[in-house]
């Protein structure tokens, strides 16, 4: 067997089978053949090798650092495209399910990935997004063990769809939850609004918005242990991803049986992004978000968790933005800067399609 | 609100959002809004409703049954048609990953659901396959305890993904795996081999092909525990799925790097299989299965595995086909009726496109 010239995405590796389509995903290298086998070893492997993964087995076998309760958690991604101005769907894979796990106050731990490819799918492409997971892994430090690679025909897929489920470990004494805001809480943001589905939407193109705003994609792991250190009590975590801010206040209000009520002056939102939803008919409440986090905290403990926050990068736009109160039960309420009032509710159908 | 008469997909339940698309899935069903709360709590949330799913927070909470070791694994599946003799999308993403954690031994115990949704598929369907995961689940005695709903555009999926992963709980002493084969130990396959990849193809039609075979979809969990009641000392398990039985042994020869040697005349195929294989060209050594495993086991402990695999449905084909020895290590050998050796090698490319 003689190494090919042409091969340049997979440097210093023989590949066992050296096809002509090995520039582009093929059905074979979903076939669980040799092809699948090569794309595994010349490119997973070597992304996110570690013990539990390298095994080789149908399943994965680790053991949690201590007993107690697990957290687990799943999301899939077909964000278009898939390269956008502050990451990409590699990276967004692996937050959005560290992010899932660390809102009930978990440490993440381990990932799994599943892809799907469609047929004709540069590789290269797939090894830049793998590449950025491995990245985006190491930056929250977890591990990714276990993975699946499926091929659907040419026009069956777009490109490259990603789930990732995790686990994360909850130490003892943590209780973070939707159902746990409490009557006098107060309501932390962690930074401005919109800044994801904006980007991803100028990335788009077709819409002549240019802006510049990148997405604010990030893990926010450690940014919940500050926090946690700062205040254990921490009553409720969330990451407004799609459906924004306003779905999820929302979620809250109806979990916990309680009012959340805003300051709509006290509300962090980018003059770019302001300008760009106004010029497409959005509400900056209901725009997406990957590396933002609301909480709601004992309001004695509030100051020193936003002090907290602050000292990291995803939380230095910290800010508080409202209150929990009895009523309206189940009510998210807007005051405006106006001295009016009014109710935030959850949106209807499609926002922005293909954000997340 | 008023209640539509014909929303028949979901009776007794008011919809909130009486829309007239609510006959098909529509892009505002992956939005994050009211529509897509509407679908988690009208469609998942009855067939999959258990403590640690309704608490609707960003990750479920679990605890596992005791200290030790984790088993995690994931599976897309992407098997066109949804629907085939023996099974559907649904029942293979529970069983998929049921086995997969069965295949190190653990007790299958929490799975996540990521959908991928094209904008168009007939509710309908989707309950119908949602319907099949939940019968599949309570047949495996496994909980979903996480999902997540996308929906890309019409043309930019094939009508529905499932992802599933899955969390296993691993009893004290038990060690099974791919690399854990000895020379001396006898090779046990659960019945025959092929069905699910002719049921299959047979159910997409175009080829002709009438057989009469049904997919051996089924969870093998209960199957596995059975064995290592009876030989806690079982080496190894695989379902040898995507790529057949041929991939599945050479898989566990290199993981083991021993050598294991097969009698043609001991592995059962069905004469059906058999002849639509021989029709189509294809080796039923590398034909999916979806409800078989390969186990390597002691010699001294074979009689016994085989007795009580038996007993159960999905083991009641069980039979010894061959043996592991020390050479020639990593290779797989076939020893034919006639008296011939053939090496069984890894197919190269795609066998059968979407099978599961």
């Amino acid at each position: 067997m003689t190494e090919s010239p042409d091969r340049p995405q997979f440097e210093g590796l023989t590949c066992p089978v050296p096809l002509p389509q090995d520039r582009q995903v093929v059905l074979g290298h979903g076939g669980g053949g040799k092809m699948t086998h090569g794309l595994i070893e010349r490119l997973f492997y070597p992304a996110f090798g570690n013990p539990a993964l390298l095994v080789g087995d149908d399943a994965a076998v680790v053991t949690p650092p201590g007993p107690g309760k697990l957290a687990v958690s799943t999301d899939t991604h077909i964000v278009a495209p898939l390269f956008f101005p502050g990451g990409d769907i590699g990276r967004l894979a692996v937050c959005g399910t560290v992010n899932d796990l660390a809102m009930v106050g978990a440490r993440p731990l381990w990932l799994t990935a599943g892809f799907v490819l469609e047929e004709g799918l540069e590789l290269d492409v797939l090894r830049r997004v793998v590449d950025s997971m491995r990245a985006a892994a190491e930056e929250a430090r977890v591990l990714v063990i276990a993975g699946d690679t499926k091929v659907a025909e040419r026009g069956k897929a777009d490109g490259l769809f990603i789930n990732t489920a995790g686990i994360g470990w909850i130490p003892e004494g943590r209780e973070v939850s939707g159902a746990r805001a409490t009557a006098g809480d107060v309501v932390i943001l962690s930074g401005p609004i919109g800044d994801h589905g904006i980007a991803v939407l100028a990335a788009r193109g077709g819409l002549e918005l240019r802006v510049n705003v990148a997405s604010d994609l990030a893990p926010l792991n450690r940014l919940v242990e500050r926090m946690l250190d700062a205040c254990p009590q921490v009553h409720t975590l969330r990451d407004p991803t799609r459906g924004g801010l306003g779905t999820a206040l929302n979620e809250i209000a109806r979990q916990s049986h309680v009012a959340i009520h805003l300051e709509e002056g006290a509300i962090p939102v980018r003059p770019e992004v302001q300008a760009a939803c106004e010029l497409l008919g959005l509400e900056p409440l209901y725009v997406a978000n990957e590396g933002k986090l609301v909480a709601m905290v004992p309001r004695e403990a509030s100051a020193e968790v936003v002090a907290a926050m602050r000292e990291l990068d995803p939380g230095k736009g910290a800010a508080i933005i409202g209150e929990v109160r009895e009523a309206p039960a189940g009510r998210v309420l807007m005051h405006t800067s106006i001295g009016g009032t009014r109710v935030v509710d959850v949106p209807a159908g499609e926002l922005l399609p293909r954000i997340c």
